[in-house]
């Protein structure tokens, strides 16, 4: 049986690069999006055509009403998103966002006995969310490793059951479409606008808008889903 | 403002108890029950019930699908519940539970500005699940401290913005019983069975009820949901 693998994926340019880039490996991969009440629902079409255009196994989308808490401006309607940069942890911050999409991605791991989970964290282009730093992605590790059943029961060879991947960590946004575009995703597939248009066209203006113009200025090419 | 807790509550007998300490100690308890897709869904009425008469906030009750991955028994309709007992991590395990209650607690306990979440974990009489153990309550601690916002931003005097507490964790079950029955615990409004029957009676055979019955028994007491 090929190994098989979990990628979260968002519908935004850097879950497409981690599927491209876990599909190199040559994992099976299933991807898993969490329908979370996000205002931009847009997001999970595109996360369908995504795993679709670049082979995954299975596409899953799973709700979970954590919008309901309110709290941030991606989930809560009274809360605007901002257009302006900040020093602190930004109001779009969804709290616990990536612990509860990698808890559920390790209950689906779980069950078809993958060898991996991948997510699109990084830690340099980013909205300074406490949950993409390498810290953050270590201490998930220990947990997957003693949370499992197979983590319990079959260590493997390293420890380490379920392994926990974030490849892009460590790159910068021109960096990781570079990458991507050598693994050949289709970034006109892609959104990561915070807050769509509900035409589907990007507002140009969030954080997440100008990370990723800047980001194709630095890898030189064009953003293919603004042509 | 008087401190909040988030007590995750399943309707049975530990968490009952568990939401009976933390107010005890003087917390404002906001109660969290997961609709996983559980086939003993009767939990959740319970869960609303426990909560009411101990005096929570707020119960909430998050829907996730997770059941839909399988693996089992308790989400799977084709796997039986097992009646007899297992030296081995049983079938009614469901994959990364905890990880994902206690996520999903996390994200909650962060918007609420809450200082403490509860779980009824217990590593003494229980089912052998490896996200019941005390290094796994730890490994979680860990991962909330980097995970969010209020971690990141004011650690508080140890570290710990957001307290993970485990306080039956080392109580045999005859000792739970006793601890919630001085604490005025209605076991009577408690349902502990994985596999009750329509009419909303335990079956009496599972591994559930045959660990609450030595333990009303330890506790030298009859359980009054069998009154």
């Amino acid at each position: 049986m090929k190994k098989r693998a979990v990628i979260l994926v968002s519908g935004g340019l850097d879950s497409a690069t981690v599927l491209a880039m876990a599909i190199a490996q040559g994992y099976q991969c299933y991807t898993l999006s969490l329908d979370y009440g996000q205002r931009h629902r847009i997001e999970l079409d595109r996360a369908k055509k995504v795993s679709a255009s670049l082979g995954a196994k299975e596409h899953r989308v799973v709700r979970i009403d954590i919008g309901g808490f309110g709290g941030s401006a991606l989930t809560d309607r009274d809360i605007n998103v901002p257009t302006e940069e900040t020093n602190d942890i930004p109001i779009t911050y969804v709290p616990a966002r990536n612990t509860v999409f990698l808890s559920v991605a390790l209950g689906w791991a779980e069950v078809l006995q993958a060898k991996a989970i991948f997510i699109g964290a990084n830690a340099v282009d980013y909205s300074g969310y406490p949950d993409c730093r390498p810290e953050y992605i270590q201490a998930f590790q220990t947990l997957a490793n003693l949370a499992t059943k197979v983590g319990v029961e079959d260590a493997g060879d390293n420890g380490e059951s379920i392994k926990i991947e974030a490849p892009i960590i460590y790159l910068t946004k021109g960096e990781i479409i570079q990458q991507g575009l050598k693994l050949g995703v289709d970034y006109s597939q892609t959104i990561s606008c915070y807050n769509p248009r509900t035409d589907g066209k990007i507002c140009g203006e969030c954080d997440s808008c100008r990370i990723r113009e800047a980001g194709f200025q630095a890898a030189g090419t064009p953003d293919p889903a603004n042509s």
